[in-house]
């Protein structure tokens, strides 16, 4: 049995404490949170210790892996010393505040032996994505042309949220950057047009909604639309299109049943609401990878580079919105900016 | 050019009419019916003449072809004497009023040479149908074990219409038996529950819904689900379970739009209502093999023995709905009531 | 914590002993089958006692409710004896082996104070027949009139099985029976045709398909399809059709996605196969209704009389499948054979 | 009954010729075509007379109206005669070889009376994207944020063709951009990616899949996906997301049929190919509009100036594609390059 610990007892550490708890082969031992009551409530559903401070939690020997939840700032450095205490590490997106400090981790990582770090992108989990790249990765598809993620919130966060948030395209499509890169792989374009729609968080001075172009290495190319608002639920689609064919993920509903009344036929129930709901398979299969990875040295996917390359596509998106300019990478990872 | 005729101006007359005017190998060249100006009307259209007695129809030697679209009791003596005059004949179903007429009918065409005459179950000519039965005849599906038919008709007909209609069964399920013939061969055995859902038809004596089981003499059995009303529309749905696979074919709407909203996902309008929009195509594919059976020889689908056939189901439903018991039907024709 | 046990450590035995154990207000406290080490096995993966006598069980002070899933010989006495230690039960279908031995078990039962008990007619709980059945109550689908219930599993079980399952009614289209009754009440009429299409079951005696029409007493009909063998997986549908509209349910697969090629578009996955997967959340929450039922008194869905019902139609569709006569029950329960 | 002449007997020539034959109210009048044999061809299916020279036509006096499928670069001259001329023009897109010449002929039509001057955008009379309009202009998805367009043929024309087409932009993603200008109004701002996947046209020069960003002057913008090639078919689809909803476009298939296996469920034909078929309904709807407007004076869409923004929007496109660079376009039309 693993013992895993969780950072963080938000919403997304409520996620993995649960998955943590279910899984056959973990045990959640611990739960760290500095704010109030949060790690001790948390703590006590699962019988597990609660820390206030992250270095405490790390000089716990009885803790074998870690899975970082707190907010985005505190990713690097966590991360960082948590390998240090040799705990393996699944660490939420973004990997770091941004681009300099993910590149530092990274290479910082890259000095000292660790046990696995891993980032959640959970999506790479998601059966129905899972299956379209397994489609694609059998040549089924074809050599892959264009993709189209779709992927809406059903409503925005709370203004002051987003304005901490580092901006719509590391805080949300970071999760589409890393979905595109699964099938297009390295990215060396990059043109988005920012909107603002929702009037709620017109003074965030962030984008809440936005269409991009990715250009991938090998000449896949590929659309993400996001928008903080879809009033029919957690609208997330992804449609992988290939020369012999294509495939296409749809959102999910609670039921198959549809209605048909005298104004309409087909009516189904309003997509799956939200991410927890949407993606509970997706964590679970997460948190088994990052099991597998750590006891059967399976390999890392998404490792910390492809969180260091979306954070640089986020980047180069945000640029791009600003200037109104196309962005080009360097795949190595300087960016070019066009014309 | 084939020289059709159409007899009975009404609204099955008029769907003829139109397909006949618009297929390239047939030209309109007469209307019939002895009803005020329907004949002149409908005729005046097309610039085809206008008859009130059929006799004077079958006597004109500009008619190659005649449609009959006539009141039911009508149909054996003018297919009769259509195929006596030499005429080609598409008669619309029942082919006549009750089984022993459509015998007597059947045996008297065999005593003569005639041109083709062909009865109008038109949807064995609609692209769906068409192709479930290709999937099944190409052994794709497998031997068929099960069919279900389902046939809804948006409202219900005027209570006189349905008073004189011969009762549900021959009026609306007999296409319902055709279409089951289609697929599972001669029926065997029939089990049928009527119903009375519409207080508007209350006073007529006949169903205004039912649900039907029958077997065919290879071990297939059927369902058959019919309702006078279905707020959605006209419903007309199939599915045919082989030991292989099944096929299943939903209706049609007008576009192929759907709406999301708050609180529904996947909203499409009712369905196509009604059959002159559902089965359009099937009626002009239906014109299409009447014309290559005259100018090709090539065989008649449904024959009069279809339309002998379906009535004999017809019946047996009746018998079964009105008596709660199985009616087993000799394949030669003699109902043999179980018990 | 409600403290459960499970009989029968077969296979619906594992279903209800991993329910229970991921339930947050219930405990697997003990196992109880006397073949093998089948209960010891199972009993070890929760850390639950393990019995061979069901009467050692019920005489266990540990044990707050018992969920019988042994052969369906044993449920009746079974379930009586559980009742009279004070123990909850929920027991599998069909609550005994033939109606008289379930009126017996219902008579009985009602003679003296007992913990609820429940019958295992899990798809009242499954998401999507919910909903069904709360548009249905809610009005939204008007007057009942037509329900359309396909159920097929993806392949028969052993020769040895069949033989000893009390019949397909009994064993398999007990469901629907059941599930039909949710939905048009009290069955007063039922017609049935077996099928017999699977060579490896011929010897059995047992049909292995079949199609049924059932009448409720309030007038609405219903059609069940059932198939020892589908290819395309567990295939469970259902329909019900109103005056003022349908529900219609369809099948589920792992994922949503759905493959566009040269030869096909909207291509899916086979149908989720079989039963566990298809209604795991149906069985957690029949536990939760369970519980709920012991804890705070909510009422029991379905009960031992829906189980005696369910048998009485059971036994009316093999008289009818058998007779080739429309079998009439007198909602008291004496069957009056037609004709 | 108007009188009709077509330009032009090749493939888009015949769908109008056989359009206008089947129109109540108008009559195929004439067939011009310089080439061969190719208008007496047409015209002889139609007892229509045949032109080689369009002047001639222009002078017939029996000729009411002209619609215009000649090669692009004869377009506005065309136009322009017939207008002179008195007659109606229905003129295919792009309605000019490029802005300035489409400019040219909008200023010039503007000198003088003519009957109304329409370009044969035809998707705007299609009943899906007529609905998904009506349904936007009446509100019931509030503000459009985004709309979503695919557009992808089963197959590319010859290169020949692709050479001499002035430009996957002008050629095929002008459809796109009057249906983007459709639902997000006048085009402010462009960025295209363009694509070369086809081996057998990388020898022309031009794209033969694109992906581009649209901002319209209200805010909302739009992506369009394009391809010379789709194996399943003629792939177009359309999304619009509001505030309120959204509506959503499918692909059409030629029947409703679906079919399930072993390996699969769901699945149904490849898309209906090509848009002749695709389109049949909003060629048939737009030569209705058409008469209309002559005949009725109801209002011209879409118009020369509709003809000239997708012009300019697809020169921008294509300016975008080449540079790298994000094309911002002044609503009155000059271009305004970014950076």
């Amino acid at each position: 049995m693993l013992r895993v610990a969780v950072i963080g007892a938000g919403r997304i550490g409520k996620v993995h404490a649960a998955a943590v708890a279910a899984h056959p082969q973990a045990r959640l031992v611990a739960v760290c949170d500095p704010i109030g009551t949060g790690a001790a409530d948390l703590a006590a559903i699962y019988e597990a210790k609660a820390y206030a401070e992250a270095a405490d939690l790390f000089a716990d020997s009885d803790v074998d892996a870690v899975i970082i939840g707190s907010p985005t700032p505190l990713h690097a450095q966590q991360v960082l010393a948590a390998a240090r205490a040799g705990k393996a590490v699944l660490v939420e997106k973004p990997v770091a505040g941004d681009v300099d400090e993910a590149r530092a981790l990274e290479a910082e990582l890259a000095t000292f032996e660790h046990p696995p770090v891993m980032v959640g992108f959970q999506r790479r989990y998601d059966p129905s994505i899972r299956r379209a790249k397994a489609l694609a990765d059998a040549g089924e598809l074809g050599t892959i042309e264009q993709v189209t993620i779709v992927a809406r919130d059903p409503g925005p966060p709370p203004a002051e949220y987003v304005a901490a948030s580092g901006g719509l395209f590391k805080d949300m499509t970071i999760h589409d950057f890393d979905e595109a890169r699964f099938f297009i792989g390295d990215i060396v374009e990059v043109s988005a047009f920012g909107q603002n729609v929702l009037p709620e968080l017109a003074e965030t001075g962030d984008f809440d909604a936005a269409m991009v172009l990715l250009r991938g290495a090998g000449g896949a190319v590929a659309t993400i639309t996001n928008n903080r608002r879809c009033v029919t639920g957690y609208d997330q689609r992804l449609e992988v299109h290939g020369s012999l064919g294509s495939a296409v993920m749809d959102n999910w509903r609670e039921t198959t049943l549809s209605v048909n009344t005298r104004d309409a036929s087909g009516v189904r129930q309003p997509y799956l609401d939200f991410f927890l709901e949407r993606y509970a398979a997706a964590y679970s299969n997460e948190l088994s990878a990052f099991i597998d990875a750590i006891n059967s040295g399976t390999e890392v996917s998404p490792t910390v580079a492809d969180g260091v390359a979306a954070l640089l596509v986020a980047q180069a998106a945000e640029e791009s919105a600003r200037t109104g300019r196309t962005v080009r990478l360097d795949i190595g990872g300087t960016p070019d900016y066009g014309g």
